[in-house]
């Protein structure tokens, strides 16, 4: 079983990414860290701003699916390894916006931001005075192997921001509960936006 | 008659396109096949977000109405066309975005998209590690003349992409049925959008 | 007295044109040619997104109000020029959007669309295969000036499109009845969006 | 006690900037002066678009809130500035949009707005042959300096208009009454959107 709220919380959080463009087609997802451990994340194959009640589904930290017969979303394996690095982390989401997409694909192992007020919106950076360098990966269908890659930046930069972004694919983003993690989530996006635009018009 | 359900999914769609700014004015057009073969397709002169309810009409597979009385879209003979080629393709969508608008009147006989994420949307193309081929008609009000360019283009190249651009004009996507005809649509132009964005920041 | 549908049919458009970002501030503003003949309009100083009940008034084809203490739009005269020069005018509508006023600004004395399907939305094109002049004005405050220098263009140019744009300060469109009037105005917005983008990207 | 109409106005006030995208995260913030001289203002740390019913605290002219277990907005200094400075301000607005904060990265002290029609929603330029000179401010977290700077500004161009820039940070402007404020702030994003186009595709 999975608690209503929970089911509720990524049903309410996937149709607020959609509002904002932010999961075409069946790209994003979402997840939550349930009291008991498990992991509460969508269904495959679905749209993320029209999740059914039946689309969401349970896994272990591993990303073993409790029940056999649903298949969790593609990239469980990157919500898992968040949850499992990070205990504080409470629920991850993965959006796929134009502006995450376009930069990533023109930009080489990182995308810095520097300067905005909502640098504020994570951790650690108490002014607008600072700047984030935020990790990008190239994309990879094998999911281990990206999980992987996500591990040895955390390694190699423990106070790494809480996010990444994957090469043509999109962000993912965490934070202790729901609400905060669609902060965080609008916060980057924001300031994504806010790059392209200026490249464009510099 | 048509099925109370084939209507309403009909105006869902529009109205979901609507959102997206996909259907100006008159344009776009949406068809469904039928259980007996026949097909669904929006009426002539209304706007497709706000589709009143005798907005749908049936046509055959030649694109004859079966209510002499009623205009179907200008472009039927295209939705045909889909139909008779394709024996699995259960809806179609023509769409009229911005970007689909600009790109094709910019770009030559095709649009290459590669390297996107939402690639895996497209049949056949089980990774992002890939490319498609999207064809770029000429507009051409003469819609015989035109189907019988996109054969041309089918016959060609068999494994082409299910989706087409005409220029100035808008993309034309198909699948199994609605809900997957409007996940083919939000994938294609949200990587349409990406690659007008890109022109513009490189 | 003014009929409850022309009000409503008003204050729809309005929500409408809000919707897509075409009234901000105080900005645009709508009216319908009455069976009787009198104008009803928007007043002036409200936002057209959330016209109140009250927020529609009549005047006559010179512009003068039937009640002498409600104050009518800024801009009644150039809906009075379009219904006095067009009798099968039935609904104008301004509206005052970020392509129409940028694109505005950087053009000369016209704005040429050509090649977009949604030209056939305009009289006179039976195809996309053509071209619109699409007039553009110096801003005045004085509306009976400028409305002096639009009737100088419709004698000048007798065929020229059932819009036209002041510069900085957005759109004109008319037609037989307020949904006609919506089309046409979308499908020119749609085109100037079209332009806007096609600048950049080029 | 806050009146319960102003708590309604200002989470009204939230929900059509969210709407607008210009409260990412839980960036802007909204205040309104009551009857008896208090500042309600939004509380620290919320989403402006779902402000809660809880969500609005007053404090006095010096910032002080009159709760002092409920924590304001950070730029709390801001607001109490703009009622101290001009007793005819009712309601102040800071939004966070796209355009303001890329703007405002590549601006000087000023950014001039001229030529547009909107300008017409300041007081004191009757006609939009005019030209705003809007002050931009570098960020600083430490509020009452900033706050000290603003009133530099003001002491210097006691005409200024009724609105700020705060680089990287967003827009603040204020009006007699909430429903006129917003409306500023719509003519203000217009224009900037406008100019951050123009830059585009000049």
């Amino acid at each position: 079983m999975i608690p209503a709220e929970a089911t509720e919380a990524i049903r309410a959080a996937g149709r607020r990414m959609d509002l904002r463009g932010w999961v075409p087609a069946t790209a994003g997802n979402i997840s939550l860290r349930l009291a008991d451990g498990r992991i509460a994340i969508t269904r495959s194959g679905f749209h993320k701003g029209f999740i059914p009640e039946d689309g969401v589904m349970t896994v272990d930290l591993g990303g073993r699916a409790e029940r056999s017969d649903l298949r969790p979303s593609a990239e469980t394996g990157l919500h898992c390894g968040i949850y499992r690095r990070f205990t504080e982390a409470g629920a991850a989401l993965h959006g796929h916006s134009v502006p995450a997409t376009v930069l990533s694909r023109q930009s080489g192992d990182a995308i810095i931001l520097d300067g905005y007020e909502l640098l504020k919106a994570f951790p650690g950076l108490p002014t607008h005075d600072a700047a984030i360098h935020l990790p990008v990966l190239d994309n990879d269908q094998d999911i281990e192997r990206l999980q992987s890659r996500v591990t040895q930046i955390w390694d190699a930069a423990p106070q790494s921001p809480p996010g990444y972004v994957i090469r043509g694919h999109g962000v993912y983003v965490w934070a202790s509960d729901m609400p905060s993690a669609l902060l965080r989530l609008e916060a980057l996006e924001f300031m994504l936006a806010c790059e392209l635009e200026a490249r464009r018009s510099k």
